[in-house]
């Protein structure tokens, strides 16, 4: 299996998946199109022509998935790519067109899989640990399950002095630990995380990011660190 | 109906509650007892005693409506205290107490209502304006409905200069715009609305509240605004 799933896709002072050519250009390998999955955002032709033109330099073709039916061109392509937005948005689109099994199965039988943002959210087992606002509500919070843990984008640590009352995001994921038993890798923007076959590895800037645990501290990951023994994890929910 | 929707329990520089004693004396009325809904905070106890404590200047008593059959404590109270927490959190456990429909008959049949943070939220038709993480998966989106347009409470401004790519309050709640055709006021942190049969009118600390509506620029509201026309919303979703 081979996935990269991205925080976000602009990292600062880079254009869009810049800081990420590299390591898209690795995971890609040989794929010449890449299905895009725009369902995230409200503009689906606007969101997929900024995305053909952000992995021009990575050498493929994209096809927006909305430009036929979208389980077709996903099976028709090379790898697929889930793009960040409104994961509510993203999850109800998912079920709404059968994607939901056809990336799993493709994913599962070898097709390269990129991810960012709500797009990265849902490469975990469920959507409970997104930052997003219910807009929509979907069929279902259960998502692709192609890591067996979960994933927090955007992850921002505590700001020192902020008078906000509302939760901080490390207060949001120990309230998710409270009524779930299944790990959060909160990636701060500009990380990512690579899986390849039993390999997974946190990538990008050095900021890293941040590991929660039912009945743990709270660790701090650096960039490069091997998380293979994440993908052990049996995921339990409501528990 | 009497209802007093906060857009949080605490104000800066005040204890809790304390920022709204007046407001509370005055919607609660002669109300002897109230019934505290705890159930969006995990520790049910803990947060019952927090409650008990900040109404006691108010001259109220304070029941947890999980120290006996929910629907049952709700029904015996002279009020109805729904606090603050993890929306989704909430609106599972109102759906699995029977609440929904207990509360709603209850304060359309006169029983003062008060929100605060999360129990404002799920006051609106729905709770697809709420800022929290979807930790758990409730049944329904669909809440109250003691108002018919939707309520943001933590309502934050956009920071200047903020680099994080997450998007602003506001982006987000131009995004709900995009899916439903229903207004929503963004409470700030301090104020509330106060509804008074087919009075509504915005009160508490100067900065007000912001009004989002398709097809609109956003608007200030000032405090002591009289929003009675907003009564006549009718909300409309996924449309």
């Amino acid at each position: 299996m081979r996935l990269l799933l991205l925080s976000n896709s602009i990292a600062p002072g880079y254009g869009p998946l810049e800081h990420a050519h590299a390591v898209l250009r690795d995971v890609l390998g040989d794929a010449r199109t890449v299905a895009f999955v725009p369902f995230a955002l409200a503009d689906h032709d606007d969101y997929t022509k900024t995305v053909t033109d952000a992995l021009r330099p990575v050498g493929v073709e994209v096809v927006g998935a909305h430009t036929g039916e979208p389980a077709d061109v996903v099976n028709r392509a090379d790898a697929v790519f889930v793009g960040g937005g409104n994961t509510f948005r993203l999850v109800t689109a998912l079920y709404r067109h059968g994607l939901v099994e056809v990336i799993r199965r493709r994913v599962y039988t070898g097709m390269p899989y990129i991810g960012s943002s709500a797009g990265t959210n849902v490469a975990g087992p469920t959507m409970r640990t997104t930052n997003d606002m219910p807009i929509v509500q979907p069929p279902s919070f259960d998502t692709l399950g192609l890591v067996p843990f979960q994933i927090n984008p955007h992850y921002v640590d505590t700001i020192p002095g902020d008078t906000h009352m509302g939760e901080t995001r490390e207060r949001r994921l120990l309230e998710f630990l409270e009524e779930n038993d299944t790990p959060v890798v909160g990636l701060r923007e500009g990380t990512w995380l690579r899986r390849h076959d039993d390999l997974l590895t946190l990538g990008g800037i050095e900021a890293g990011a941040r590991l929660f645990r039912r009945d743990a501290d709270p660790a701090e990951l650096s960039t490069g660190t091997d998380l293979s023994p994440l993908l052990q994890t049996t995921p339990r929910f409501d528990v």
